[in-house]
């Protein structure tokens, strides 16, 4: 990803409904409520929307859908929109794609919305279904998700204490913020005593199965103060694609996700950012289970790897420490429902720079990180953010 | 699609595997003969692909993949790879995000592939599947196409010989193809003959049931030249979203699909061409059923609404015509693998913009389109290609 579209779009807009058990919601109507709060975040008419991306993972299984779904939903017809699916990165990659578009001078005001609606019917392919390409080898998202963990645990020598103090940390986030699915605290007590799913892994070490919407409206940097006083600028972005059966890979050391370094370097070095210590302020990272964030903090390079366990138990990734991971509640307390969840964290991440957040407020805070991870950790896409 | 993306990018590779029941190659044996043929064409080590974009429909029915699909099976690792889903239109808009990335200066060599692997099992959601969101109303695909042509003969009084005129052109075509899925003529007698599937459509008035994939190789168009003499320009881009539910729609005449006139607009207006009759020298359109080519003449301004079934029975769209139309066979006959049919109209006017079409090859183009069309009209993109 070349320097040259360093700064070139701006965040103008965000909205995002209430995360959870929508029952009483459709996904029409979560499209519609996450759009139109984003336009009217941006001050923009839904006339200004020149194209649209939608990221959404399921479409016929009826969790999401195709590009009219979009159209359909908030009547936006006579425009480009593009479905783009890339497992659990699929949002943020929507918001790359758009972000490019946008830079290319294809459209001056893009519309990127992420959905997804995960409790109305099983998630055909996700944990349970057999003819699923990866869960041929047995292996539901729990099942490698903790398979990583495990190896992770042997290499370092922590356990699950250390994955219980995400949890707690993200409950807490979580606790604060009106949008989560989950907004209760929990104790380390609770979370290591919570029935077993997949080794390491307990209940309230799993992201739960969410219903939600976000959209975010991005232009041209050059007419962002046309729309708003504090637009927020795309400073980096970076998207990898590793094998998708990493555990048959023999150059992987299996204690973290290549793909996130991968596409950590690349966004860093779109954005200029040598160290990401002192440069990034916070960040939203995909916290699908507990154990994940601990390898995050080393493959993002705010920690050498191993080191991730102290990282969290020093109370750096609290939301006062020195860099806050996941001040939302993470997909662990927020939720995760697939395709709206890297949209989600750039509401986030928006939401935080421009002092917005209230009692979840990261204090000073002028650039933000996003990082989405999909499939077995094979895709990882990361955006930066800043403060204009 | 603002017109500053102009003659911004350069196809320098395509390739292209047989179309056809390909039961002897995998999907990934597929993407590779395409992938590697493409990069060969152009002069590329896979080294140099800094991105590439994948088309495919229905990746978990088996039938096509994601991200990680593409990167294992030409091992293409560490680079971003986005997966592009537009209903059957999910090729050509694979290949404008693509565009627009390169234009954007993301990237400068790109890797597009589109692949489809249908004859190994059931096709979910497209003929037989009642859950399907449009299927809910009774409407499979060979369904809603024929209520459509029920419509416009109707309103203009056009019968059946016209629309066998366009499977005898096409299947003329494809006779001449090597790559094509049916390379056999047929009589205007025998299509009418044909067992019918949804009148008016018989037999030989539908596309196949296709394997294939197809694939090109983008750059900046300022280094074109260091990879061949001969680029081609990628000189306008347009995609439009209608409803999903034309049917019901009241501000629609139900004579023709209106997302290909507002695509068409736009990348007409991308090209600066404002009559496309004497400025397009041949085209490749979406004839998943003979009646789609004639109102696609129409509404890509070709002729005027009605005169569709006189542009073919002046002999206008043959290969011998003023503005051919399908030279390479068209779905029709070259067959119709969902997500690597937009890539492979690409390859056919690139191929044929290069004088290398053998005995297909239209005297003296020079500039070409693109038309794809997908879900029940409500997606269109249009890709128009001139010679440097």
């Amino acid at each position: 990803m070349s320097e040259s579209l360093r700064d070139k779009v701006a965040v103008i807009g965000v909205g995002c409904t209430k995360f959870g058990d929508n029952f009483d919601a459709s996904y029409e109507d979560m499209v519609v409520e996450a759009a139109f709060a984003a336009m009217a975040d941006a001050g923009v008419e839904p006339e200004r929307i020149e194209a649209a991306w939608l990221g959404s993972y399921s479409p016929y299984g009826g969790n999401g859908k195709a590009s009219v779904s979009l159209a359909d939903a908030i009547r936006l017809y006579d425009r480009p929109i593009t479905r783009v699916e890339n497992y659990c990165a699929t949002g943020t990659d929507a918001f790359r794609n758009a972000a490019m578009a946008v830079a290319a001078g294809a459209c001056d005001v893009a519309l990127v919305v992420g959905a997804e609606k995960l409790k109305d019917r099983p998630v055909r392919g996700l944990a349970r279904d057999a003819a699923h390409p990866y869960k041929g080898d047995g292996l539901t998202a729990p099942g490698m998700m903790a398979m990583a963990a495990n190896r992770y645990f042997h290499r370092f020598s922590i356990g699950r204490e250390t994955l219980a103090k995400v949890a707690v940390k993200n409950h807490h986030n979580g606790s604060l913020n009106p949008k989560a699915h989950f907004r209760m605290e929990v104790t380390e007590e609770q979370v290591l005593k919570a029935p077993i799913i997949a080794w390491p892994y307990g209940l309230l070490d799993c992201c739960p199965t969410t219903d939600g919407a976000a959209a975010a409206v991005i232009c041209r940097a050059g007419m962002a103060h046309e729309f708003r006083q504090d637009p927020v600028l795309v400073r980096g972005l970076g998207l990898a694609v590793k094998t998708g059966r990493p555990w048959y890979d023999p150059c992987d050391d299996h204690v973290g996700f290549p793909a996130t370094g991968e596409a950590a370097r690349a966004a860093y070095r779109m954005a200029g950012i040598a160290n990401p210590v002192g440069e990034i302020d916070l960040a939203e990272v995909h916290d699908c289970f507990t154990w994940p964030e601990i390898t995050h903090y080393e493959d993002l390079g705010f920690c050498p790897k191993g080191a991730g366990a102290a990282f969290i138990a020093e109370g750096r990734s609290a939301l006062t420490g020195d860099l806050p991971v996941n001040p939302s509640g993470g997909l662990k307390s927020f939720g995760h429902p697939i395709g709206a969840t890297g949209v989600r964290m750039i509401y986030e991440i928006v939401t935080q720079l421009r002092g917005e957040a209230g009692p979840r407020q990261v204090r000073g805070a002028a650039t933000g990180l996003v990082h989405n991870l999909g499939g077995p950790g094979a895709v990882a896409c990361v955006v930066i953010l800043s403060r204009n």
